[in-house]
């Protein structure tokens, strides 16, 4: 296969009831990102469809079967960051749309005109109606906003509410068994992309956006140099504490100049999350990540994940393995999800770079 | 005066005409700052009223007075960090809410309570109506989105939206004479804080969230200790750049390890904004920024500010003159705001710090 597709379903505590269907859901993403890396499409393109497979499943929380609001709607989060011209473009708390993704795709290569009539610069995050207006004029699919509540979301909705609404005060935890859905990518011209999609934290305040739509929080990528390599990265979990510690953005530089990724991205769940300043005071820190790091000239690259909740469910598919392969992770039993990180990760390779044959996109 | 407050209203082409107008201005919230900090008020309280003072006026681009999205409504940003507790709160897009930065002062205390009901996370960005729904159950001034437009701000709509319609090409530049104000303050007790206000670009998507409303990138505050100076920063000039640079954290972590603060800011206005690669092709890159830097124990602080735009207008007051100092500061002559960076600042004393009478605000 010309590149790599790495993908999560979201750092939390899976069930191990769906593992089946877990499994279907990363093949098929996986397999769709393969088949557009062979026809030759981008990082931005690949990581932007895979997304769009898991916004399309009502097994996790991003598009179709998203968490619901206080309000009892669906309010999405996304983004994608293209690591060739570090454009990136985002949507937060935005109804009605099919694919959030696709509409931060689109307002992404918007930001390759620099700017639009009377010196205006296109925006790199829209939220709310005004999103959805975008969306429209980009004549990308928008719908009901109730076409986008899955029976089980609205269960759970009717159930936890009720329990808040008699308990004003803190009793069990709401069960949000995932969080925000990413995909990380490096195509067969050596380009990283990254993108990521949530509904958000269950019954949360209309018009919150959490860090799938805040910059350097939700998703990082970054072309890489002789010396530096390429990164691309997606976090997962308590989006207010990603939004605090800047996750994506500082597992990514910590990783572009430490030799070993997985030295790196410890220390960085270590001493930018799990100790951090920004979150002093938190009990439980709950987040994850994935990571994409090759260097540009290099036939081999590293696909590494870690995690501080019970799961995360990830999934990848390379040239060598010509099939998804698909890990659910777990703290060791025992651990609990306040103290400990799981870092682990594969090597992967890739074919002789391939030259791109129209470079005008990027122009 | 027990402390100090450093505001500016924004980083641009400011007219003379105007000059008393801004004189008044700066003074009136310079004095507020003032009498605040000599009640006891906390820096985070400081800076936010004295952005209200800035917002109430439709001298500025900020709450009323604010330049009209595409479709002829104010939509404002705003956000405050505490840099004793590292909290931060931010509102976008918000539409009819008087002082937009008093919300995002109360998003901020609500991050002190960890947790909601249920384990709910209290939000840090609200957006959009949602984010007016809070402002209602907040008790927070709201009004119909009409009461913040000026007669200035629709004049200069209507003649630049002709003008849009007529040419679809770039032509000239719309003039938009300022852009996001900023206070950044030390109170009596040592703490620092800062907090942005802004009606965004004129003619605006709507739903376009800009810097004033991203983390790290409109104002940054983060308390020091004894080898590490605490500092606040703002920034002003064009949205998405400001964001793309995250310019407030920048200049924020370079000053604090920079021992020199006019020689740190120059160092990231040139390499991490003038010559970014994440403005790569972007041909007027018009920014700057206000930054206060202290240690916890000295009694001596520094005022900074820096822009590539035309003009940037700053005030400030300190104990030692017990009046506003008002400078506009402008671009040499026949220095290009594509080009060239002013830093200038000022030194200030600070009284011995006093010991709060009341720390459970920030237990």
């Amino acid at each position: 296969m010309p590149g790599f597709i790495g993908i999560h379903l979201g750092a939390g505590k899976h069930s191990e009831a769906l593992w089946q269907e877990y499994k279907k859901l990363c093949c098929k993403a996986c397999n769709k990102g393969y088949s557009l890396l062979a026809s030759g499409a981008t990082a931005l393109e690949t990581v932007t469809d895979v997304i769009a497979v898991l916004e399309n499943s009502p097994l996790t929380n991003a598009g179709y079967g998203s968490n619901l609001t206080w309000d009892g709607h669906v309010e999405c989060d996304a983004s994608v960051m293209d690591g060739c011209t570090l454009h990136y473009g985002a949507v937060g708390a935005v109804p009605g749309v099919k694919n959030p993704v696709k509409l931060a795709h689109h307002i992404c290569k918007k930001q390759s005109c620099n700017a639009l009539a009377l010196g205006r610069v296109p925006p790199s995050l829209l939220v709310g109606n005004g999103a959805r207006k975008w969306a429209e004029q980009a004549e990308l699919t928008t719908v009901h906003s109730r076409r986008l509540i899955s029976d089980k979301a609205l269960k759970q909705y009717h159930h936890y509410k009720k329990k808040v609404e008699r308990y004003q005060i803190h009793t069990d935890k709401i069960l949000t068994p995932l969080d925000t859905v990413g995909a990380v990518c490096v195509d067969a011209y050596g380009d990283v992309a990254a993108a990521c999609s949530s509904g958000g934290l269950a019954l949360k305040h209309p018009g919150r956006v959490g860090q799938a739509a805040t910059y350097g929080c939700g998703c990082w990528a970054s072309n890489g140099t002789s010396h530096v390599p390429s990164v691309a990265t997606c976090t997962s979990g308590c989006g207010e504490y990603l939004v605090r510690t800047m996750l994506a953005r500082e597992a990514a530089l910590e990783v572009q100049k430490n030799s070993c990724s997985v030295t790196g991205l410890h220390k960085v769940m270590k001493t930018k999350f799990m100790e951090s300043p920004f979150l002093h005071g938190v009990e439980e820190k709950i987040g994850g990540l994935i990571l994409l790091k090759c260097f540009p000239n290099d036939e081999t690259g590293e696909f590494v994940w870690t995690h501080s909740s019970k799961t995360m469910c990830v999934s990848y598919m390379s040239d060598a393995e010509r099939r998804p392969t698909i890990r659910m992770s777990h703290l060791s039993s025992g651990d609990t999800p306040r103290s400990t990180v799981v870092v682990e990760g594969v090597a992967f390779k890739l074919h002789p770079l391939a030259v791109r044959p129209d470079t005008s996109i990027y122009s």
